[in-house]
């Protein structure tokens, strides 16, 4: 008798973003040269103050670290978000965990019971479905669109989505997959919107400090006063100091009861890792111009990406503000089947790239089936790759699909 | 208003083995010298080739890894486990996890729905609890008795407890809390109701190579093929390489539906921390002699803590057969009150000892609030000071408790 695994398990999503990595396999070892393009993977360089925390390793045993995080690290934390301007955070406001994901569970966990439903703005970072499934929770989305560069609706197309079983908004700004970064208008008019109803407010500020153009970004750090029980903020090293690898994410709130219980939850697992954790330690030593580099680097891939973008015919994109993804409009209909076909059918002078079908970004059923998300994640010179194998690509994909019939 | 958290939050339980910390941090305060025996956190070397991955690092950006696992690493895990005889193993039926508590986490999610049961055996691994608190389960508990040595009860004892709900049988062996190892007929009788009420067997395995007195450990592997699609492996390279602050655990299970759910999962987390993994990937060129001598110290442990714990008056403990565990009878009440004695109101020549009162470790209330948990996790030495530390220590508490009235 064949064995029945749980239905909840069934109805976790594949990663849209990962589901095309079995073809990228099969193109490499056919001797393709694959660029990534399809996860928030940088090739940036670790700041070296960390990687050194590695090479001068000394402690003869990896032992556990603190549930609640290594206290040097929550040190290092806690006084990043001081020097933010955020004064009032103290390490009780702060837990430890695996990577922003582990974070966003977390709070999916703390502020939902099982049925419950989470309003996020769609196209969203793919994988909160995954969190939704696994913590038995809904994601409803309220649509954001290319031609407003995906900012928000009125507060009317958000309040409207809100019943009784709505518990929280989630946000992410700067976005991932769109880059927008949000006005403090915008940020103001969901901490409005929380306060109303009386709901939570989860803001998802990993990309914090990639905002282009001079922009500000607003964090809802700044309005932690206004809604103390509401507010949770999740945060992650990983792309900060190009830490993907290490797993080291931040949940952060005033909500004590929500502290505990996230404590209580990180007890269950035991630790973060500990030498991922000490590495982070060293945040507070990076000094001010590799940001400077960084974002300079970030800045002008944007602008070449975003340039070469237009330049290919049927293809339009908002200029994206920050983040370092953009959501694209492409001359097909089905991006999967294209983005399959990328990596499966196509090469320019051996090399192709890997790029995420859009339509696993949105929860609508039949969007973003015409778009990719792009991570502009890789140095300019294969962005410029980029650009012409998507120019020599998509007429070969029209084509292909005609001679299929 | 006051915003409440989910009720699910708050349903979370506290570790019983953590939730002494601050009284521990409180006399480190005062001065005094607190020997961990609460937690299973050794203090043996991690082999020294893992370390030098550390030392010799040459990455210049922590990339993610695959959400599968690392390749070396994964490859490194198959020869393993086929060196132990169990040749089937391949790739595709490991996931890397991060640490056994997620690989925990997976098969309760993959085997229940809500509100579904899974049998244990009581006491055991406390954060089972915490794990089934966050997938909304429920932890049935049969009992095993200290006379017994911890071993299982009679079949019927079990099957009493399985209705329609139930979903899944977990054993840890060798057990965490008791340090029984399960004979092999206790792992076939296990195997046989698993079978006759098609339920799925999950076998928590981390502490394989720590068995005592030319024992033989009977791993759930060998009957992988007796019930190919219902036996799950929960295993974790912390204790066997010393590496319990790098999260490093694993899934197995030659169940497809099992796999690729996990995988799916795992794919919304990203991945297991780069380092760890790379580190751990070492495991294949670990030498005999580390483990010969790791066990022999184990060993020696074992026998110090066992003779040394008989020697104190009131004292009873059943001979720890493996791991590094065992539950001691106290001549106390409430061991709780006595462990936070040990740390508040306790010292011999300025130290004391944090061990875990054992309640935790039973579902059933009223259970365990006699016993500890002693996990025998550092060098004989210390292990010396903490019986003359219980000698003198049960006396002075039984008085105190006499003046407080």
């Amino acid at each position: 008798m064949a064995k029945m695994v749980s239905s909840r398990l069934l109805q976790i999503p594949e990663s849209p973003i990962r589901k095309l990595v079995p073809y990228a396999t099969e193109a490499i070892r056919k001797g393709i040269k694959v660029y990534y393009f399809n996860i928030g993977d940088p090739d940036i360089d670790t700041p070296e103050i960390m990687l050194e925390v590695l090479t001068n390793w000394k402690q003869k045993t990896i032992t556990y670290s603190r549930s609640h995080g290594e206290p040097n690290l929550l040190e290092s934390l806690k006084n990043y978000y001081n020097k933010l301007g955020h004064t009032f955070i103290n390490i009780d406001h702060l837990l430890v965990t695996l990577g922003g994901s582990e974070a966003i569970s977390m709070a999916f966990l703390a502020t939902t019971e099982l049925g419950d439903e989470i309003i996020t703005f769609e196209p969203f970072y793919t994988n909160y479905n995954s969190y939704a499934a696994v913590n038995g929770i809904k994601i409803v989305p309220v649509r954001t669109f290319a031609k407003d560069g995906f900012h928000l609706p009125s507060r009317q197309e958000i309040e409207k989505k809100i019943n009784k079983k709505t518990k929280a908004l989630l946000y992410c700004n700067p976005n991932n997959p769109t880059g927008t970064v949000y006005t403090k208008k915008e940020v103001e008019m969901l901490v409005s919107i929380a306060k109303k109803y009386n709901l939570f407010l989860i803001a998802d500020e990993v990309y914090r400090e990639f905002v282009f153009d001079n922009r500000q970004h607003t964090s809802i750090l700044s309005y932690f006063n206004k809604i103390p029980n509401q507010a949770i903020l999740v945060d992650s090293l990983s792309k900060r100091y190009s830490l993907c690898g290490a797993r080291v994410g931040v949940l952060c709130s005033l909500n004590k009861e929500i502290m505990d219980g996230a404590m209580r939850i990180a007890q269950g697992r035991l630790s973060a890792g500990l030498i991922d954790q000490l590495m982070a330690s060293k945040l507070a030593k990076v000094p001010e111009s590799y940001f400077k580099k960084v974002h300079r680097e970030y800045e002008n891939r944007r602008n070449v990406l975003y340039k070469g973008l237009l330049s290919i015919p049927g293809v339009s994109v908002p200029n994206p503000e920050g983040a370092f993804y953009c959501i694209v409009d492409l001359p097909v209909k089905d991006s999967e089947d294209f983005c399959k076909f990328l990596l499966t059918d196509f090469n320019l002078n051996g090399e192709t790239i890997m790029i995420a079908p859009a339509a696993g970004f949105y929860a609508t059923k039949g969007l973003g089936n015409n778009q990719v998300r792009i991570a502009y994640v890789l140095k300019v010179e294969y962005l410029k790759k980029l650009i012409q194998i998507l120019k020599k690509a998509l007429p070969a994909y029209n084509q292909t699909l005609k001679s299929r019939g």
